[in-house]
């Protein structure tokens, strides 16, 4: 009988996720009913907000926690491999939200665009590498084309500067906003990742956060100030950021990863003596220290800032459009990227750790 | 000979400034030159922003501080008292930019608005009572109006919470949001303010800020949660307000009055050996502690807020519409407002420092 690996989480983790946090099990894969398709994984996305969803959810958060003991979901690129359904045939290529498994079966709905719901299935063009839905004409790509397009206001001359600048959202942010005509300046971590933005994605800049003189370096690459922020990591990045923003200046705030381990620890409820000085550690990072929120509030007065949070969910209505747009940019070469390919689900804990800690540069994709 | 008494600032104020940093000087009025006017104050504004202008600017500001030794200025409403210009006659009420003082000649520049520069002069309707040019028909008032129209994206039966509810630019946020048919929810210091705020400006509810149960209490009073806060304080009222902002909350950013006496006892670098244990107050006050940054931006992030600075030299150009609107409600009574009238010129730095910490209501102006 056809047997189904999932990963499956075990513990909310503290801090950076460690591969004994997540247990691989083995399923009997159900019978293709009426209806239903079966679908076979060929990838499975890893993205940082997936930390966030780990945590012991204490307050409300716009995507529900993953559950102790079940599958992770994400999006994922699979063939069909039976189908009992009208609409799909043997060796479709999709994009569903099946996540961290290598088979399942599912009453699919035809949908053309990135689903909100876990039946939601899109047959996808074999001219394109499938992974590439993952990245960067997926759930990332929108996420930076609804900055650029819906958030960013930019003006000709404009400065762009983007964190994670090498991921997949921060690399398409960069290279629209570059295909503008603005001044664009990434930010990452190490020289070998800067170089890659520079030389390959064609930025302008790109500042190496690891830097002891990362906060000089930033104003150097930034001459005239910074106009349109994308933040996807929070802490010393964002320090840096502020007191160079523009009068007018807007800030898209997408994610902040700096975040999301310390803020684990501190909400662990169950931990064991050990846990104590990480716990102390993170209270430091995350919360002990500098105040920065009354500097920041001033900042934002005084340069008029415009500082919004984006959760791509609420605007996958958009991906049509972004679709129109950037498949070309994408089938001419214009868009480059960086990604980074997982073989063997077995391997996908240490991957999504590596990915979090920014050990790994790009998109990371899991390959069955 | 006619003498001009004007208040100058001696020293830039440390902590909530005191009567000994200012000056009263007495300087012979010069004669009115061709197309020149002299001017008498009948009442100058005392404004929160001014305490921002009176700190040694080590960073640009939206506006220039004020320079040791020279006259404060701001917004005022003089009588023409002698005219050497044809488009002004003795007699007429004016609204200017002169400031702290008791006369003065300009060579003025007719305008109808709020005027960007020393030399523009408007002049008022005799029917409406002058003062009110300096609050609600002035300046604040134009600040709250541009915030409830073009800020708050208001929908119907959202919940607006303003600080400083009794202030100029407070009352009037909270009674054009309820004019619009918002529940609106103020936040004032003392129960007495409190009480103000709802029987007679006819807010839904106000909450003291300086309760004990205060953030429990603002939670009572917004059941549904906080769609727009329009933010004049920062501190403890910001750290309340945030985590009861709803999705796609939004949040302008119009004032810092917590903020700005503790920024300017550790911005003041010429300091004396008495002055040490207020500098490390203020340092804990303002900066040390929790840092608050990380959680306020996972909020944005997670509740998809908008945060948004707004000065309102910005949008002077806005003053009729705002006047068109407003006028009307104040002739028929529908706004009402709260006033303290502090008499004679060597008054003023007191009245100031009371106003700064919250110890008078209202707007405040010196009549002379």
């Amino acid at each position: 009988m056809l047997k189904n690996k999932q990963i499956v989480l075990l513990r909310h983790p503290m801090g950076a996720p460690k591969p004994s946090d997540f247990e691989l099990v083995e399923k009997d894969v159900p019978e293709v009913g009426q209806g239903e398709i079966l679908l076979k994984t060929r990838y499975f996305s890893l993205d940082p907000y997936m930390r966030a969803r780990m945590n012991e959810s204490r307050i409300k958060s716009y995507v529900e926690g993953f559950k102790l003991g079940q599958p992770l979901d994400g999006h994922a690129i699979c063939e069909v491999v039976k189908s009992n359904h009208p609409e799909f045939k043997e060796g479709d290529i999709v994009m569903s939200d099946t996540g961290w498994q290598s088979y399942v079966v599912i009453k699919p709905l035809l949908i053309t665009g990135i689903s909100r719901t876990h039946e939601g299935v899109t047959i996808l063009p074999k001219d394109i590498k499938p992974s590439l839905y993952l990245g960067v004409l997926g759930m990332p790509g929108l996420t930076a084309w609804h900055g650029v397009n819906k958030m960013a206001d930019l003006k000709p001359g404009e400065t762009v500067v983007v964190s994670s600048a090498l991921g997949p959202v921060g690399s398409m942010v960069g290279q629209l906003a570059k295909s503008k005509g603005m001044r664009v300046v990434g930010i990452a971590g190490g020289p070998e990742k800067c170089r890659f933005v520079v030389d390959t994605l064609g930025f302008d800049a790109c500042v190496d956060r690891k830097s002891k003189t990362f906060e000089k370096d930033l104003g150097v690459a930034c001459p005239k100030g910074i106009d349109f922020y994308f933040e996807n990591v929070g802490g010393r990045v964002l320090n840096a950021v502020v007191p160079l923003m523009n009068l007018a200046g807007r800030i898209a705030v997408c994610g902040q990863i700096s975040s999301y381990n310390a803020a684990s620890t501190i909400n662990e409820k169950n931990f064991s003596l050990g846990q104590i000085i990480p716990r102390i550690k993170a209270f430091f990072q995350l919360l002990l220290g500098i105040n920065r929120l009354p500097i920041f509030m001033i900042s934002v007065l005084r340069q008029r800032l415009r500082v919004q949070g984006v959760v791509i969910v609420d605007h996958f209505d958009e991906y049509p459009d972004f679709i129109q747009e950037v498949v070309p940019m994408v089938r001419s070469g214009q868009i480059k990227y960086k990604e980074t390919i997982v073989k063997g689900i077995e391997n996908a804990p240490e991957a999504f750790s590596n990915m979090i800690t920014g050990k790994s540069a790009g998109k990371v994709v899991v390959e069955i």
